[in-house]
């Protein structure tokens, strides 16, 4: 007995020895075909340049799904598709503008938020009334009738992980406008969420509270920002603001569909994906055109390998995800319409930025095997595997099916610069940050396919 | 007894815990002073765009030496000086060129590798020969009279870590020109040690051995280096070269010194320190205005939150890296010449990214401890602590005296793009990132003045 148990044992672990080689070797393969090979760059340059600004409804957005359809089929998937879904047309209108009077002048950079109301052809104007946080303005509230309410919170440079500073402060851009308009404020100005050194304002999405006025309202430049609060600490001054946004009528988009056939388990499906959309001030290069690009070239790689995955991948571009999430939802709702097994989905939208970690909204269990995985994975820059993970786009497959969810976690130092701003543009992103980010995800996706989760 | 025992335990316990809460809180002050009040950035601007380029013997190394004495003052150093040091004197002496005649025309990005001899005014032409290797040189050896040696062997692109990748190529940088001299060519030219996505060449230093001619050596841009391939493919030409070094006569510089003095154990001495030359044809942002802004730094900071450290630690700007050695060699001489006592040294020469790992030349025992102290580090970026660790100015204390050392090993996939060339300038350093490593440094540095190595 005694002998046989040990040599159960041994050929346990020599066929475990034998798999963990067997995966580093793929997984070494799959990474030197990305690091030599990769087309995620010139994909990138092709989408950002070529197309640029891709919002829900827009232009852009038609192009880019004519060309994420096209870019599927070259890739190598076995089957592409466009997933129709009904998307919101909010237009920017026309150019956004601010100026201060008082002491002195001074023209602000401002963009409207995504979402807004635009202030007419005359504009709006009123006193600038300076507020430091919600707390700040239920102090003020009687100061506030039409006022124009200019939210001074700052993006804290003390959370190392900035996606934390980014949780805490925009709230001020969702819900700052309506909460200004309870008081009669006539329109609203938030500092952009972002540390970066230079005055971008960032956009973003806003909503409306139904129960007060839709009043105008922009992000300002951090450095016009500073200089308005430290000119207010000197005297009084009015803000006049011209916005034209608008929504036109829903109309239609899609989601980017490739796919992958499992040879062994093909009604298994693994999600890897990344959101096609951006906003209209900028090219979209880091969210989420690195994400859109990553995710073709897990495809490409996998099958220039000759990787013939057991269970069938899905590579999504979806539609959507800055101002509605339509897609996500289109996706996740068809998915439970058709009563398919999802085994996992992850996404790829926190910017080419060097990978760092990996995050996972996982069971015990199925974590415990996913750790397992991490000596394997670590080399190539996800030294971490962090519980809690997902994406915006994949949360509705989660919420609808339970489908465990991940996500990849880039460096988060540089984001913050670019998001939702007029620099998040192709020259802000490094090729070879770009090209590990799907390096990390392909190894995990080859890991998932291979032993299930 | 065992009540005795478990008391003795449990206050141990209690100490060790509360001990832990106070340095995580320590940390905690430190970081936060960096991330809000830093002035690294602004060292930095001062630095690169007001002083530039500063090359052992130039009026840059001058500037610089004065402005980082003075800052040393500033950033309330106990105690500032310099520390004298004879340095080489190589000077660039004019605009570098090459260009290609054969099918075709065209005028080459190249830049002259340091240390390097000029052409002399009428310049040197020879017939191209492209060579992948050293041994393929030697296949080729009796071809090589009279020509123009070109060296295209790649930058691995597959090594994640690209100091791999730079290790594994920079040979034919430092040796090519003599290796092909050898065998009667007129001049070489070296691919870039990068793979960046631009055409900008990457200059380094050279040396010639002694034993033959001491011909021009050249680096040519990436593009420029992939177009002469594809075009020598097709058919013979000729490169003129025109390059115009020299060594002056050596003269003196200095590593900028300042110092904390220790409260406790003042003969115990903590090295942290970047160099403060750099290659004449850039900024030097990231090679190494950021290592010796940093240094900065974490005095500063230090300082500013009130800690009396218990051993006197030194910040160091050394001179000279980066063709000579003499300053880093000068610090370890005096310190053996007055038996002076160093308990760590570390070093920061790899950019100013997003911190990722610490590494340590280290005793088994000392790393054991070190590896304790891992968990309140991580949080701030270097989440990895590796065996091996130093730099090119603390290597030689380490040889003299034994003395451990380590290093700062920030995220290193956009190093080699700007290494040594033109684009290593202020703007392509981000804020965050720069000052996220003095904050790993300043906290390995708080912990092993505060609990000895």
């Amino acid at each position: 007995m005694r002998t046989v148990s040990l040599l159960v044992i041994c050929s346990m672990v020599s066929l475990a020895s034998f798999s963990q080689i067997e995966d580093s070797l793929m997984i070494r393969k799959i990474a030197d075909e990305i690091l030599i090979n990769s087309k995620a760059y010139d994909n990138l340059r092709h989408l950002t340049k070529k197309i640029g600004g891709r919002l829900a409804g827009s232009q852009g957005m038609v192009k880019a799904e004519k060309w994420g359809y096209q870019i599927m089929q070259e890739s190598g998937a076995d089957k592409a598709w466009l997933q129709e879904c009904i998307v919101p047309h909010w237009v920017r209108g026309g150019k956004d503008e601010a100026s201060f009077k008082g002491s002195t002048m001074k023209k602000l950079d401002v963009i409207a938020l995504g979402n807004s109301m635009g202030s007419g052809p005359k504009g709006v104007s009123g006193e600038v009334i300076e507020v430091r946080s919600f707390d700040d303005l239920e102090a003020k509230k009687d100061l506030v009738k039409g006022k124009v309410v200019f939210y001074n919170y700052k993006f804290n440079p003390t959370f190392v992980r900035t996606f934390q500073a980014y949780g805490d402060a925009n709230k001020y851009r969702g819900q700052g406008a309506s909460m200004a308009a309870k008081y009669g404020a006539v329109a609203a100005m938030v500092r952009s969420m972002s540390h970066s050194a230079d005055n971008n304002p960032h956009t973003g999405a806003m909503r409306y509270d139904s129960l007060y006025p839709k009043i105008p309202a922009v992000a300002i430049g951090l450095r016009d920002a500073d200089w308005l609060s430290e000119t207010l600490a000197k005297g009084k001054g009015t803000i006049q603001m011209k916005t034209n946004g608008k929504f036109l009528p829903d109309t239609i988009g899609h989601n980017v569909i490739g796919e992958l056939k499992g040879t062994e388990f093909p009604d298994e499906i693994i999600t890897i994906g990344g959101h096609l959309d951006s906003w209209d001030n900028c090219e979209g290069a880091h969210d989420d055109g690195a994400g859109c690009v990553q995710t073709i070239e897990v495809m490409r790689a996998l099958k220039a390998v000759g990787y013939k995955p057991k269970r069938t991948i899905r590579f999504v571009l979806f539609a959507n995800e800055e101002n509605g999430l339509r897609g996500g939802n289109k996706y996740a709702d068809e998915a439970k319409a058709k009563n398919e097994k999802h085994i996992f989905a992850i996404e790829s939208d926190a910017g080419g930025f060097t990978p760092r970690s990996l995050g996972f909204t996982v069971s015990e269990e199925q974590f415990k095997k996913i750790l397992m995985w991490k000596e394997l994975i670590a080399p190539y820059g996800c030294s971490e595997f962090t519980k809690g993970g997902g994406g915006a786009d994949i949360g509705p497959l989660n919420r609808a099916l339970s489908t465990p969810t991940g996500s990849l976690n880039p460096d988060s130092q540089r984001y913050f610069d670019v998001h939702h701003a007029r620099s998040d543009v192709f020259e802000a992103v490094n090729k070879r940050e770009l090209e590990l980010g799907a390096v990390n995800m392909a190894a995990l996706i080859y890991l998932i396919d291979k032993y299930g989760l």
